[in-house]
C-alpha cells in the first residue's frame, strides 16, 4: 500500500499556543489546551510515488501556490527522514469547510497530511509520535491528531513536545458558534506572528502564567464547570492579544466588530446565558458554549449587521484514516 | 485675602500613569509625561469662610453631589494640614468644556483648587509643592500644575513625587485633536482603575519598561522627532490598556469606534501624514499631531459615521491665578 487518505478536524485553543522556545522544531513556549471541531475536516491522500521528482500539491481540485507546496514537501522530508525512505509524493487535500470560515486550517491540514504520509508508507507509528511529526509542521497541527479534549505539552526535547486526549468528544457537548468578522486574509500569518511573540515587554508574564491558566481550564472541563471555565478561556485570549498589540510592531487581530462581540458575550453571561469568547490570530469570535445556550447565541450573533456568517460546531474526534 | 480664583488644563498622557505604589498618597508606580491642553481649563474660586461648618461646592453653578463634595473636602482637608489652619471654605467650580468631551477633568480640577485654596491663604507655595498636593487629590492633577509638556517623576516619597515643565507650550506646536467616541459615563473610574493595576499578570513588566519609553518619548520631544514619538506613544498607550484588559475582573476602556480609528491612524502616517493616537481611559481616541496635519485628520475623523464631536487642541500653560 503506497497511498492513504486521512481526515483532521481544526481545533480552537482554550489555552492559546503563541511564541516558541525553539523556531524550527516549533516547541511551544507554554503548554496549551483545545477542543476539536466536529463537523469540519481537512481530507489528505498522499500517495508515496517513484514517477515524481518533486513532491505535488493539489488543494481543493487545483495546484497549490509554490509557497504551500514548499512547505508540504518541508513537511514530508521529515516523514522521509523518519521512515528512511526518499520516494517522492502527490498529495492531495480538500477542506470541506469555506477559507474564510473563521477557522484556521493549518493544524488539520498537517495533522491529516502526517497521518495519511505515514499510512501510505504502511507504518504504524503511535498517536503520540504523529503528533511530535505533526507539531513540526504547524504547531497547533499537534492537537488535532488526538480526538476531542487535547492537551498539549511543552518540552524541552521533540519526543516530550506532544498533545493527548484528556477527555472524549463526548465528555461535555460544548459549541464553537463562530462569528465570521472578516474573510480577508490576514496581513501577518501565524508563522510570523509566532517569531514577534518576544518582542512584547508582556511575552514573559503571559508565559510565567500559562501553566496555571492550563491547569484551571483543564479541571473546570473535567468538571463541566462552565463559569471557571469562561473566566480562564476570556482572560488567557485577553493575553495572547494584549502580547500581539504590544509586539514590535504591533498586532491588532481584532477588529472593531470583533470587540463589540466581546463587549456583549460577557452582558449575555451575566443574563445567565453560558457562553464565553475566545480569539486566534484572527478577528472571528468563537464563541463557547453548552448546548443549551447555542441556539439564542447563533441568533443573537446573526442579528448583528457586521457579522457575516455564523457556524455551530461541536467537539470533535481524532485525526483517522478513510482509506 | 481669603478668596482667589485659579485656572488650570485638563493634560494628555503620552506615557501612562496606571497603577500606584501607594494609593493613599497615590505615588505611582512609574513616571508620566503629558501635554497640557489649551483652550480647555476648569476655573475654581476658593474662599475660606467661617461662615460655615463644612466646606461646600458648586459645580458648574450648581451644588454638588455629595460624593464629589467629599472628595475635594478631604483634599482641602491636605491644604488645611499644610497651612495649619480648619476654616472651611467655599468652593465654585467651572469647567469650559462639556463633560463628555473626551477630555479628563480631574486633574485641571484638583489643579486648581489646590493653586486657589494655597493662594485664597494668602500663602506661597513653590510649584513643586503645589503639584505634590494636587498628586494627592488625583494623580494626574500633579502634571495639570507645570505648564507645556510634563514630566512626573515616580518616587519613593511624598516630596519626591511631584511634576515639572521640561518644555515650553511653545517649543512645538503639536495639536491633540480628540474624536469623542462616546459621552457615556464610564463603568469603572480611574480611582477604582489605579487598585485593579497589579491584579495584572502584565502590570510588573509595562512599570519595569517605563522608565525607558519616558525616556524615549522625552527626547523625542526635545528634538521634535514625530516618528520616535508617535511609535513610543502608541506603545505605552497600548500596554495600559493590555494591563487594563487583563486585570480581574478585565477592564475595556475601548468601543468599537476607538478600535478603528487605533487601525486607521497607523495607516494615516504611513500616508505621510504626522499622526498618532493615545487613549486613556476612556474610549476616546486623542490623535497626537503636528500643526500642518491638524485640520487634515480633524477632517478625517469627522467623516467616520460613529464619531461625535472632534475638538482640537494644543500645548497649554501651567496652572494659573486670576484673581
Amino acid at each position: 500500500m503506497q497511498k492513504a487518505t486521512a481526515r483532521a478536524h481544526p481545533n480552537i485553543a482554550f489555552i492559546k499556543y503563541w511564541g516558541n522556545r525553539d523556531d524550527n522544531l516549533r516547541l511551544p513556549s507554554n503548554p496549551s489546551l483545545s477542543m476539536n471541531l466536529a463537523g469540519v475536516y481537512t481530507q489528505t491522500t498522499v500517495e508515496w510515488t517513484d514517477d515524481l521528482t518533486s513532491d505535488s500539491l493539489d488543494i481543493n481540485g487545483e495546484p497549490a501556490a509554490e509557497e504551500a507546496r514548499m512547505r508540504v514537501s518541508n513537511h514530508l522530508d521529515r516523514v522521509r527522514s523518519r521512515l528512511n525512505m526518499t520516494t517522492r509524493a502527490r498529495v492531495q487535500s480538500e477542506n470541506n469547510f469555506p477559507m474564510g470560515a473563521g477557522i484556521a486550517s493549518s493544524a488539520a491540514a498537517f495533522a491529516a497530511l502526517t497521518v495519511a504520509a505515514v499510512a501510505a508508507a504502511d507504518v504504524q507509528l503511535s498517536e503520540r509520535e504523529l503528533s511530535t511529526i505533526a507539531r513540526m509542521g504547524s504547531g497547533s497541527a499537534s492537537r488535532s491528531v488526538p480526538g476531542g479534549f487535547v492537551e498539549w505539552f511543552a518540552a524541552d526535547t521533540h519526543e516530550e513536545s506532544y498533545a493527548q486526549s484528556f477527555a472524549a468528544p463526548d465528555h461535555w457537548d460544548l459549541h464553537d458558534v463562530i462569528a465570521v468578522v472578516s474573510t480577508e486574509h490576514k496581513k501577518t500569518g501565524s508563522q510570523a506572528g509566532h517569531r514577534t511573540a518576544f518582542t512584547s515587554d508582556l511575552q514573559p508574564a503571559r508565559v510565567a502564567g500559562a501553566q496555571a491558566r492550563f491547569d484551571v481550564c483543564r479541571q473546570a472541563l473535567l468538571d463541566r464547570d462552565f463559569s471557571s471555565l469562561a473566566t480562564v478561556v476570556e482572560e488567557d485570549s485577553n493575553l495572547m492579544h494584549a502580547v500581539m498589540m504590544t509586539s514590535r510592531p504591533p498586532l491588532f487581530y481584532w477588529q472593531p466588530t470583533s470587540l463589540e462581540i466581546m463587549h456583549l458575550v460577557p452582558e449575555w453571561r451575566r443574563e445567565g446565558l453560558n457562553v464565553c469568547y475566545t480569539l486566534d490570530a484572527g478577528p472571528n469570535v468563537h464563541c463557547l458554549c453548552t448546548a443549551d445556550a447555542a441556539e439564542e447565541v447563533r441568533n443573537r450573533l446573526q442579528n448583528l449587521s457586521e457579522v457575516g456568517e455564523v457556524r455551530m460546531t461541536s467537539p470533535g474526534g481524532a485525526a483517522e484514516i478513510i482509506s
